[in-house]
C-alpha cells in the first residue's frame, strides 16, 4: 500500500456520514489517503503530535471537519505548514450551522484554513484533488475529466426536460421518455 | 509579591484595550493577578504550556479573550482543569462580532467555557471574582458591596432626573442640580 | 442529606429535558444539588427571595436555564453575589435560539452571567463542578480525571475507525471489529 | 399638576437621548408624564416597588427602554398590570441591536411587551397615546390629527419634488421654489 | 350581544390557527370581539374601509397577524387612530421568521404598532385585555388576577419538580406525586 | 406552436419542484413558454451560448432559478439584455437559504436581476406575466383579473369565517357553513 | 413633453439622494419619467389612487424605495397591474438593512416586487429600461450597449493595473502610466 | 522574467486595497505572481478565456477577491481545474459582509471555492504558497519558517506585556522597555 497523499480527520465520529462524502471522491480519484478522527478540544496533544508529522509522513493536504465551535480545521492549521480545507458541520445544537461556519472561516491572519460550504465534503475532496495536481498533470487531467462529466449529466437531464416538459418530468423521472 | 489567581490572556495586543477593563476589575478587588498574551494559531505550544501549569503555579481562573474565529478560550479550557471565562472580541474583520461569540460560546460537550458579552471583559473580571469568592468569604462581601454600589448610583441618577427632567438632564449632566 | 451546593434552576418544566442533563453531571461528581423551578416572567417575588437567600442556604453557584426573552440567569446575577451559570434553550416559537442566546449572553457592566452554549446544560454542569473545585482539591482531580476520559473515549474510537475504514465504520458501528 | 398617565423608564441614563423622544411626543400632545431610571440589573427592588405601584399612582401605561439584553420591559410587565411599551436601544456593545429587539420581543406566554421598532421612542409615545385614547375621545381626535398632519407634510414634500425636480430638490432643500 | 371591543384580524386563513390563541383568551376574559380576514395584499380596499371605520363601530384595540413580508399590522396603522397589536406569522417559505417580526416592528416614525413574539397570539390577546383595562377597572383585576394564576400554576410545578426531582418528574408527569 | 416568450431555467433538476409553479402560472396565463436546465457551475458555455440567444430567439423575459451560491440569475443577467428574474430555493445544505436570497439579490451596479421571495416561483411568474403586457394590453387585463379573482377569494373566506367563527373554521374548514 | 412612462416612488424625501440614481439612469437612456414621493404610511389613498391610475395614464413600470418595514412596494404592487420594482434603503433606524429588504422580498404569492439589492437604485433604472425595451428594440439595443461598455471599462482598468502593477496602481490612479 | 505560477484577480479595482495584501505575500515569498482585474457580470468572455487557459500559461493557483453577489470565485472554479480561493470582500452596498461570505463559500457540489475569511487576501497568499509547496519543499521550508516568525513576534510581545503591565504597554507601546 503506498502511503497517504491526503487525511481526512474529524472532530467526532457523529461528523463520519459527512465526511466519508470526501473519503468517497478520494477513492473514486484513486487518491492515497487515511480516515481518522482528532478532537482539538478533547485529544489536544493528538491533534499537536498529527499536525506535526502529517507532512514528514507524506500527507501533502488535510481535510477536516468539525461543528459547532469548530476549532479543529484552525488548531491543525496552527501547527501544520500543510494546507488544511476546513469542511463546517451542523452538529445537533448548532445555531443553524453558523458557530461552525464562522469558527472555520474567520481564521487570523498568517493560519489560513481553505474552508468549503456547510456539509460540503464531497467538496473538500474534490479540492484536495486539485491542490494534489499542482504537481501531477495526471490528476489535473482526472478533475478537467471530472468536471467535463459533470457537466454532460447537466446537459442529458436538461434535454431530458425539455422533451418532456416539466409536468412529466415531475411525476415519473425519465423512465417513460428513454422507452419512447 | 503573592502568587496571581487570575489569567488575563489574549490572543493578540490588539485585544488589549478591552481585556484591560478586565484587570482593572481585578485590581479594584484586590484581587492578585498575572496578564499576558497566548496566541492559540501562533503559540500552541505555548498555550499548551500555559494551560497545563496554570493550576499548578496557583492559579484559579483563566480568563481569555479573543476576536475572530476566537479558538483561545476554548483550547485553553479543552486543557486546564480550572473554569475559562471566554470574552469574545470584535476584531477589524469580523462579521459584526458573531464570529467570535459563536466560536467562544457554542463548545461542545465536556469543555465549557463560560462566555460573557462581546467586548465584555469588565464583567469577566466581576466574574473571576465572584468565582473566586467561592473559596473566600471576603470577596462574597466585596462582590455584594459591588453590586450595591451599582445600584446606590443607578438611584442617584434616577433621583437627579426626575428632579432635572429629561431635557434639562440632556443639555447639562447634572452641576447645576448638585449646586442648587 | 448534605446541603446542596448547585441550584439548578429554570424557568419552565418544559426546560427540564435540557436542564436534566446538567442535574446528571451534578450526579456524577457526587456535588450535592437542588432542582427545582423560578420563573422570572411568573413568579418574580420568588425569584428576588430564591436569589436573596441561596448563598445563605450554602449555594455556591446557580444554574439557571431559560428560553425566548430568557431573563432569569440575568436576573438572578442581579441579585445574588454568586456566580450565575447561563442556559440558553430553543423553546417553542424561538427564533432559532438566537433570542435565547442574545437575552443572556449580552448582560450589562457589573451582572455577569456565565453563558454555556445553546441547550448546553451539560457544559453547565461541569462548568459548575470546575467553580467549585476552585476550593475543594478533590473536585479539581475529578474534573481532571473527567477530561482524561474524553480524551480516551475519543482515541477507542479512532482506532476503531483507522482499523475499520470509514464506510465498514458506518454501516456497522464497532461490533465486528470489536470481535475480531 | 396633574398626576403622570405615562411613565417613561429606562435602564441608564445614556438611554436618554432615545428616550427623550417620546417625552416629547407626550408633551406635544399634552399628556401627564414623569421619567425615569429603574434599572432591572442594578435596582430589581426599586423595579418590584415600582411596578407594583404605579397603576395605584394613576399611571396608565408604562414606556421602558432598554439596551443590551435588555430585561426591564419585560420585568416590569411581569410584575405590572398595566399595558408596557419596550423601547429597544442599540447599545454601545450591541450586536447590531439584534439582543435589544429579541430580549424585549420574544416574550414568553402571559406577559406581553408592546415592542416597537429599533430606538422607536417616538412611536412609543405615540402609541401610549393611542392607548390612552381608549378611554378618551378627545385624545383619540388629536391623534386622528396627528396622523393627518404627517399626511399633508408628506403630499407637500412631494409637490415640491414633483414640481422642482430630483436634482434641484437635493441641492437646495426648497427654499427656492418657495420664493417662486 | 354587545358590539365588538377587539378585531382579530389576519392576512389569510392559514394564520387562523395561531390566531385563534387570541381569540381563546378575549373569550376567557369575556371580552366581546370579532375575528375575520382582511389582506393587505388582496383586499386593499377592504383594508382601508375597515380601518376607518373600526373605532366608529366600537372596535378599541386591533390585532393583526400576518407571515413573510407582513404588512397588514403596519398597514392598517397608517389608517386607523386605534393602537394596533401585530403578531408575526412564521409562514410557509418564511425566513425563518425574521421577514415577518422585522416587517411587523420596524415601523417608520409616527405610525407604530404594538409587536409581540413571533407566534405570540395568545400574548396579542392578554395586551388587548390590557390596554382595554385602561378604561375598565374590572377588567384590570382580571389581568392581575390572570397573572396571579400564573404565578401559582408555577409554584405548584416547582413544589412538584422539588418533591420529586428531575428524572421522576420527566418520566412520569406528576400523577404519581399527586396521590402520595 | 407559436415560439416561447419566457424562458424557465434552473440550476438543478432538484429545483424543479419549485420552478414548476412558475410554468403552471405561464400555463394559466396562456404564455408561450419553455423550460430547461442551465448550470451556471457545470455547463458555462451552454449558460454563454443561451443568454447570447435567448433574445434572439424571441424570448421577452427569463425566469431564473437556483440555490446555494447562486451564480445562475446573474450570470446570465450579465450576458443578456432581457430582464430576468431571479428565483431563491433553498437547497439542502443552505444556512437557511440565506445564501440563495443574498446571492441573487446584491447583484452590482449594471446587472440586476429581478429577486422574488425565497421560494418564489410562482410570483416569478406573475411578475414575467406582467412585464409583458408592457408589450401586451389583453395580458395587462388578465392580469388584473388575476388580482381580482384573488381578492374576491379573500372576501369569500373572510365571509365564512365571520360566520363561522375562529374554532368551527378550524374544525371544519367551511363545508358545513355551504350547506345551511 | 411626452408622457411619462417610468415613475420613481418614494416613501420619504431622506430616500431621495439614493433614488436620484434611478432617476440618472432612466435621464441616460432616455426614458420618460417622473418622480415623486408616496408614503405607505403616511397617505395611503394617495397610494391607492396613484396605484389605481397609475397604468391608465401610460405609465408602464414603477420603480418604489422604501426603507425600515418598508411596505411602499408591496401595497402598490397589491393595487397596480404593472410591474413593480423594489428598491430596499438602509435608512436610519435599520437594523444593518435587513427589515428593508425582508420587507419588499418576501411577498406572499400573487403580488411580486421585483426587489434589487440594498441601495440599489441605479439598477432599479437599468432593470425598468430593460423591461421597456420588451416593446421597443431601439431600447434593446441600448441595453446591450451599455452593458457593452461596462464590460471595456473594466477591460481598459485591467489593462492598466496589469501594465502599472498593484502598488503604483494604488498609490496614483493611472496618469502617470497615461503619460510614459 | 520566469512565467507566473498565481494570479491573482478581482471583480473591479475598488477591491485592489484588500486583494494587493495577496500581492504582498507572494512578493514576500518570492513567488512569481500576476495581478488583474477580471469581472464576472462585465467581462464573462474574459472570464471563460481566463479560466481556460490559465493552466495551459503554467498558472498554478488562482486567486479571486469579490464583493456583495460574488460570482467570480466561484464561476473560475466552474471552468479552471486549478485550486480557485476566493476572498470575500465586504463592499459599500454589503449586508455587512454576509452577501459576500455566502455567494462564495456556498458552491455546489463539484465546484468547491477554497474561502478565506472575510478581507482575508493576506491568508489567501498565504495559503497559496501552502498549496504550491505541495510540488516544492524549498516553499514548504518557507512557510514553515514563516509561521515560526509569527509565533516569535507573539512571543516577544507576551514579554514586553508581562514585563510592562497592561496600562504601561496600552500608554506606550514598548519603547519605553527597549530602553531600559
Amino acid at each position: 500500500m503506498k502511503p497517504a497523499l491526503v487525511s481526512v480527520i474529524m472532530g467526532s465520529d457523529s461528523d463520519l456520514p459527512v465526511m466519508a462524502e470526501a473519503v468517497e471522491v478520494l477513492e473514486q480519484f484513486g487518491v492515497e489517503h487515511e480516515v481518522t478522527i482528532v478532537s482539538a478540544h478533547r485529544t489536544l496533544e493528538r491533534l499537536v503530535d498529527f499536525s506535526k508529522k502529517a507532512h514528514k509522513r507524506g500527507i501533502k493536504v488535510i481535510i477536516a471537519g468539525a461543528g459547532g465551535a469548530a476549532h479543529l480545521p484552525g488548531m491543525v492549521a496552527s501547527v501544520s505548514p500543510l494546507p488544511v480545507i476546513g469542511v463546517p458541520i451542523k452538529s445537533s445544537n448548532s445555531i443553524d450551522g453558523w458557530d461552525s461556519v464562522l469558527s472555520i472561516l474567520q481564521m487570523p491572519s498568517g493560519v489560513p484554513v481553505a474552508t468549503v460550504a456547510l456539509g460540503g465534503a464531497k467538496n473538500a475532496g474534490i479540492l484536495a484533488v486539485e491542490i494534489l495536481s499542482v504537481a501531477n498533470p495526471e490528476l489535473a487531467r482526472a478533475v478537467a475529466g471530472y468536471k467535463k462529466k459533470l457537466s454532460s449529466e447537466v446537459k442529458k437531464k436538461a434535454a431530458r426536460l425539455e422533451k418532456m416538459g416539466a409536468s412529466v418530468y415531475l411525476g415519473r423521472t425519465g423512465e417513460k421518455v428513454e422507452s419512447s
